[in-house]
């Protein structure tokens, strides 16, 4: 996309909301599952009792968190962004911390969203169960695939499956209702069997048992992964921006609360029991039902009892299900990559991230982005479960930094504002960032305690490794910046070489030589020579009576290579030339083949590539490249610049 | 070592007979349970009756192969081996052919004799047991790094093992026979079971039956495997060369049947049974013993019976066996990288696998000889039956086409030799290699026959994907010199160019920037311009001015970039500096960091390396890098030149 049109396509709200709400909207798919089978570790009782106020407490976080946004949106209309309010406000580490926490967490976004989306799936799909693992790689490579040539979704393909999936839920909650109240709501499948605590688990004292309700609440708060998406899309919204993010922010959250109730409720009316290890928990008639026990998930079993023989439904509702868990690993293949754009224009990353409009640049973020989620899936077995445990922190990390940064900024605000009225209303919106700082902070403290062990832990190693190798990057450009530069007065790096040796390598004569050699003769050196290694005394003996019959007017030296080495003589002869003259240059001439193909390539050139690698660290050396192009190249320049490019010139950016 | 001291270290006989014989000494290992299993097919009896036939046809070919290779010796004292032989006298078809054929030979050399080594591990080490691909992978990956490092084994290190395992045999068969005639020799733990046929060998036809006797007898072939080794090595003999090369030949052919024979001698004394599907071709009381059993080698269950209850005995033999197979393996590796360096002289394989001395040029053999092995050791799961299926079709291949380019070797001399009594020896010569081409043909026929879907068919598969590709590179490589070519006559190519245009590349104003500045003007070109790319309206503002406030003697041209690329409006100014002067010559200056790590490598330079490889693809232009070398830089070239590669100068050749 040109510059100048890049503002071209905003989107209007009823798009707006799909596009960058199904991250948040599609934890509706596994927050309920993880709520209880959390609770369930102390047996059915609990996650009878205690699902509702575990689910209150997530909802009530979330209406705090999607406050506190709404505050972000109003302020950074630029879409600043968690990392750009924490940069701006609390410094570039702080910014450092929350963009490797946003690292890990897209990284797990993709690997959770997909985990779950197979794991739907295969409530209605029985073949893919048992290969997991296999789906969620294919998956993956599906989106890179996708994601790699370019293909981006428009709002409306968002907006299909994700409003399909509210309504699906939404009906299924209207229908659950009207059977309950007529009576006829068929129980869940899970029903009928009792759920037993796990080992250990038996009887729990007072702080265990606190300390268990917060871990299910822990693993609740996935339902607020994605809630900051829209805080970074202002710029893409319609005027009046600010307003329209602030309102689809608060439509989310309505529906975010709204589904994650109805879920809980759904599953409560249906009896559904769901374990963290079916086999052994789950009692039929006193004894475990097994290892051939297939526990669905929450939404399977839900849908399967309310549409109680209604096939159509129930696979409607793991089709759309499965997909916006699709859109939700597929927005973390967006943004990943314009995170490291943006990481690597503040230097934190390599500088190549961030050359916009280059292929290259977002093909980086999406295979480490695949690399990295498909790792954890093999590693995690693709099981939601063990994934979700290291989830959420890095959200929370960001959440909390965020909204520090954002009570910062109204201070800032509040220290040179006058007037009464904006005071107030600034107060009043510091107020609410730091009820979201303090509650995201506790939130991100009951995180780490109490799945610290279960994998939080790895998740902040993770982020610590990722925080230091960029500030290692950054701290390296900063070095080379300062060694390279040089005072404006200092004219002395502007003066020229005292004298030019040219030096132009020949293996054999062919046209590739002799255009190195008039090349070499036309930017008049104050010496040329040609040289040639002896690795073979029959073959140096053969070029040199050939050079001397065809009459090239350059001498020919043959430098000895007792080793049969080809780089090492050359690199000793330019220093040789150098030595007692450090103000001369030398510059070296390589005839190179270009050729049409890579394998072609390989074929050749690699003593020159080679040579080259070793000449650059001779100081006062120049190594000029003379291409000779084969036949087989011509047409190769534009294969490199196939339509692939070409689509993300046109609708990349 | 330098090519005027290759010559110093030779081999007497007794380090020749080790170094040369490990491979075709070790196949004793494993020929003989091949030959049992294979005829167990169909049932014990056979295996009984019929074992002492195969077996000394295998011996039969063994004298006439190690006969006709006594005459390869003497008639190539250059050590040329197959290939050579194949080459000179049948021309380079021929020669392709047997250098594809050894090529996955040596791949299944490694497999094969890593695979057997594991197993016969496992014998003395029950921890291998179930984990025989994790161990065999280990074992490559050890000798891949140790022949990486350039640590080559002394004549010493292989005479241990060798004459240590050759002693073991030999003495476990004279204990054997001195036990059987008092006749306390026990017998093996497997004496005891039934053979039972496999379903489909119950009841054998006539034609049946001899195909599997000829079956049983390719896979003891397996014995013949390296017999070509001496034959390669002659150079590396004390004189008289040729006459001790024969004589290690014939002590070593003496030594493989003698071990071969005593071999299947102790398997028929102890009654060792041995199935190809244990579980359910071996009964214990007319039951199938299941797949609880463990299957010995027929060495293991020897060396367990010969020594009963004397457990040094039994693992010594089994640590000799192990190391001589290992031994067998690394022959391979120092093999495959040399028969790479020839054929890449000789321009079927990339030239720099050509390059001697170099460390680089060994190191992708061997790293390609490792993954090979290892993939086949994973398909076929570490088991020496289904891999010697797929063994044997390239050493025949080779051995055929070798000894008909010894009677071709032959007739050519008998035509231009007068004296009768050379004329007669010569007659003698071409006889014994004719029955051994004969006789290898004969083999090669009924291995390809009986083996080719068992496995053979694949191997022939991989040597015809081979010849083709090598065949490939080597017409690349000629119609690139033809296009390359000037006739001496042809003084057109040495016109100078016209005009010369220098561009400077810039994107700030710093150290490398200026330095490239001087370089390009030290040159004198007819023209000379600074080239910025304007990606950011700002940025190139703000360069453009401090260019003023330094009075760089030099304009400088902000090239227009719509679409935020580097690459593209560079190449278009470049081409169209160029349009209508096609006699012109463009010189494009890049400024390079030179830093001393490859990770601080990769944070820079990635625009210019891009630009680099689209540049050379416009005729008439050269691209000269200028290199400027960051502190970190200092002595990044003594590491490159490290002690490894130093070893290899010194040790390798």
């Amino acid at each position: 996309m040109r510059s100048d049109r890049l503002g071209e396509t905003l989107l209007p709200k009823k798009l707006a909301l799909p596009v960058f709400a199904s991250d948040a909207l599609s934890s509706v798919a596994y927050a309920p599952d993880e709520i209880l089978l959390t609770l369930g570790l102390a047996g059915g009782a609990l996650a009878v009792t205690s699902s509702w106020p575990v689910a209150l407490a997530v909802v009530a976080v979330m209406v705090v968190v999607v406050a506190s946004y709404r505050q972000n949106v109003h302020a950074y209309p630029s879409g600043g962004g968690d990392y750009e309010v924490a940069s701006t406000n609390l410094g570039p580490r702080a910014g450092l911390t929350v963009a490797s926490a946003l690292m890990v967490d897209y990284v797990l976004t993709v690997a959770v969203s997909i985990s779950s989306g197979v794991q739907n799936a295969a409530a209605a799909f029985g073949f893919i169960r048992g290969h997991e693992v296999l789906a969620a790689l294919v998956l993956i490579a599906a989106l890179t695939g996708m994601n790699l040539r370019g293909v981006r979704e428009s709002g409306r393909a968002f907006a299909v499956p994700t409003y399909l999936f509210m309504l699906a839920i939404i009906a299924m909650a209207l229908v659950a209702v009207v059977r309950r109240t007529t009576g006829t709501l068929p129980q869940a499948e899970s029903a009928g069997l009792e759920l037993a605590p796990e080992p250990g688990f038996e009887q729990l004292g007072t702080l265990a048992m606190a300390f268990l309700l917060l871990r299910a609440f822990s693993s609740g708060c996935a339902a607020l992964t994605g809630v900051e998406a829209i805080s970074n899309g202002v710029p893409a919204f319609r005027a009046p921006k600010s307003k329209n993010a602030a309102t689809t922010l608060l439509l989310m959250g309505a529906m975010s609360v709204t589904m994650l109730v109805s879920m809980i409720a759904l599953a409560r009316w249906t009896g559904v029991k769901i374990a963290e290890d079916p086999a052994t928990q789950l009692l039929r008639d006193g004894q475990p039902v097994g290892e051939d026990y297939v526990q669905h998930t929450v939404m399977g079993q839900v849908s399967h009892a309310v549409f109680d023989g209604f096939m159509p439904g129930v696979v409607l509702v793991s089709i759309v299900t499965g997909l916006i868990l699709v859109l939700a690993a597929n927005t973390a293949f967006n943004g990943f990559p314009v995170l490291g754009s943006i990481l690597a224009r503040d230097g934190f990353l390599p500088r190549q991230l961030h050359t916009r409009g280059d292929r290259l640049a977002f093909s980086n973020g999406i295979l480490l982005l695949a690399g990295a989620a498909g790792l954890l899936i093999v590693i995690f077995d693709a099981s939601v479960t063990r994934l979700i445990q290291l989830y959420i922190v890095g959200v929370f990390v960001s959440f909390t930094v965020s909204q520090i940064g954002m009570v910062r900024h109204w201070n800032r605000h509040l220290a040179v504002e006058k007037d009464a009225k904006e005071r107030r209303a600034m107060m009043r919106r510091r107020a609410i960032n730091a009820l979201g700082a303090v509650m995201s902070g506790v939130v991100l403290v009951v995180v780490v305690i109490t799945k610290f062990t279960h994998g939080a832990g790895f998740a902040i190693l993770a982020m610590l490794a990722l925080f230091l190798l960029m500030r290692g990057i950054s701290r390296h450009y900063e070095r080379v910046r300062d060694e390279l530069s040089v005072a404006e007065d200092d004219t002395s790096q502007q003066l020229l070489p005292s004298r030019v040796h040219a030096i132009v390598l020949v293996s054999t004569i062919h046209r590739p030589t002799l255009r190195a050699l008039a090349y070499a003769k036309a930017t008049r050196p104050s010496h040329l020579a040609a040289v040639t290694v002896d690795v073979d005394r029959e073959a140096t003996t053969a070029l040199q009576e050939e050079w001397d019959r065809r009459g090239i007017p350059v001498p020919l030296t043959a430098l000895e290579s007792p080793y049969r080495e080809i780089t090492r003589p050359v690199v000793d002869y330019v220093k040789s030339i150098r030595s007692g003259n450090p103000r001369d240059l030398v510059v070296v001439y390589i005839p190179q083949y270009v050729l049409g193909h890579w394998w072609e390539q390989v074929l050749h050139n690699q003593s020159a590539l080679r040579l080259r690698s070793r000449l650059i660290f001779t100081p006062g050396v120049m190594v000029s490249s003379v291409p000779w192009q084969l036949a087989s190249s011509e047409g190769a320049e534009e294969r490199m610049d196939g339509p692939v490019a070409g689509d993300v010139r046109r609708g990349g950016g």
